[in-house]
């Protein structure tokens, strides 16, 4: 990405090991993310183009001399964050916090260099169903991210829920709101054909209008009181204030969208005075990838269905295009 | 109060039951807050004086036509705030939300009109060793204020926890930390007298430095990790800044201190980013309450300890005083 709208496909030296920690994955599913909408809407041109995706599943090519439990040839879902997997805050189940891990990034491309790769790839079988493929990247970031959010978020039976946010993150937390036994699901967007995906995926109810008329109908639903989780996948101040506004008091606001602010309401009006919690934050997926796989491929979970599109890699600039004008909820992008 | 310095005692109606679910109690012991202080250097004079105090024992003098459960002469704790004790809310353990509830105000005084007197007011024995009456009265505020940051801050064996403030309050999470089984308290103020009490109460380390240097001193006591808790029983800024400099990825900051700001850093360089949990507000204490008076009947806790001065109620003025300035902890005001 050279700047705003400007993708371009080009021909870049191959990814190689360059830490004896690193692999080398042959990408066969990567796609577009709702964060990497953020640049191509507010990215300063600049003559050093950047390598952009997060998300991939593939093959293992090649492994540093440090590289343990993974081997050439394993099929790996690559998890957006690295992480050494050994850390305290590793076992504390924040790999996204660890001191030795990043964010990969160049995923949108034949291969990528994933470093901390023992304490990152996950394998899943090679003779998988190809039918599962999507749904296994999706555990890269997209669906388990709307996971963390309802798992930090405390979701579970007897719960209600108002999730913020129609995109792939918001749907995705609509799914795992349902997996987690919630009572009742709200979910706040505007996109007719996003909120009845969102409702198939088990949305019990659908609110429309933002703002204070989003609030107001929202406390309308709970008989005045608020959800008691909000989980809140857009990451503009509007949605932040929506989240408190809808919140119950003791409740919950879960953030899984990347925050494109530093500072915003926490007193006594907002927060403090009634007890809210706020947490969330870049989802540790490396925590909860194992099991997940594990549901995808017995067929308990399905969150490959958030993939409406798909484009070849040469034609990435499109798949950006696609979900930024929201044609398409979320894009695959296919090597 | 009638400004900022401006304290009177005077004489003044008598409280009366104004609603049918009222309580009119003679108080005991009452106290001065640190959040009285606030007022006390900022309030804008006026012509019309605030009833103070929010904390008190008492006997029950009166009670209106719908109050049950607690009848007139039961000797009771007066939580600060009041609350129907039968909502949602209330179940849920938020009783400072309950939409019937509210806060107490005019406790430094014989005579204080309690609201919701039924869900509100809880007995203990008359007969009670009156060395007990300091530790009871602490369960009307500032002991489980302090008890509710290390609550939801999920103190417990193995955390390592800082304690931000040297005040009752924050000397009061220290007890309360090491009462749930705290691995290690580190408690961060410049009062040596304070700061020595708190070693007393289960501090391991004394932290005297602030902002950047009181940070990575933290952090030095800590591996570079900073602590899985933070309680922050301050309520400025810089406080709050402390406490997510000092905070342990994936920890939580619990605020107990009332906020004097109402935006603050929750981005991804402050709280998103680290997967940091912010929470606390005003005590529940109601919720704390019939368990609290058991541990201080039976001897369990003895959080009677933050009292070091106490005035008449004539002398309240001077029991500001002595907070204001630091040379008392915590004041004892009796009627």
């Amino acid at each position: 990405m050279y700047g705003a709208g400007d993708v371009r496909v080009e021909e870049r030296p191959d990814a190689t090991v360059q830490e004896p920690t690193d692999a080398v994955v042959r990408v066969t599913l990567a796609c577009v993310c709702g964060s990497d909408l953020h640049p191509y809407r507010s990215k300063p041109a600049s003559q050093k183009g950047s390598p952009m995706g997060h998300e991939a599943i593939g093959v293992v090519e090649q492994i540093g001399s440090a590289v343990t439990g993974v081997d050439v040839g394993d099929h790996v879902v690559v998890p957006f964050g690295f992480s050494d997997n050994t850390c305290d805050i590793c076992a504390d189940g924040f790999h996204t916090a660890c001191p030795h891990g990043g964010f990969i990034s160049g995923a949108q491309a034949e291969l990528l260099r994933v470093p901390q790769a023992s304490g990152t790839l996950v394998p899943f079988p090679a003779d998988v169903d190809p039918a599962l493929l999507p749904a296994l990247l999706t555990l890269s970031d997209v669906y388990l991210t709307g996971y963390h959010a309802a798992f930090v978020g405390q979701v579970g039976p007897g719960k209600t829920v108002t999730v913020i946010g129609d995109g792939a993150v918001g749907l995705s937390a609509v799914l795992a709101a349902k997996q987690m036994g919630a009572e009742r699901i709200i979910l706040m967007g505007r996109h007719e054909v996003r909120t009845d995906l969102g409702r198939r995926f088990g949305a019990t109810d659908v609110v429309a209008e933002r703002g204070e008329a989003g609030v107001a109908r929202v406390r309308e639903l709970t008989g005045g009181a608020g959800t008691h989780v909000v989980l809140e996948a857009v990451g503009h101040m509007p949605a932040y204030e929506q989240a408190y506004g809808v919140v119950r008091s003791g409740g919950v606001i879960s953030r899984v969208g990347v925050p494109q602010y530093t500072d915003a309401p926490v007193g006594s009006a907002s927060l403090w005075g009634r007890n809210i919690t706020l947490n969330g934050g870049p989802a540790p997926v490396r925590a909860y990838l194992e099991e997940a796989i594990r549901l995808v491929l017995d067929g308990t979970i399905d969150p490959g269905v958030v993939f409406d599109a798909e484009v070849s890699l040469d034609d990435a600039a499109e798949g950006y295009r696609l979900m930024d004008s929201r044609e398409a909820l979320k894009v695959l992008v296919r090597p």
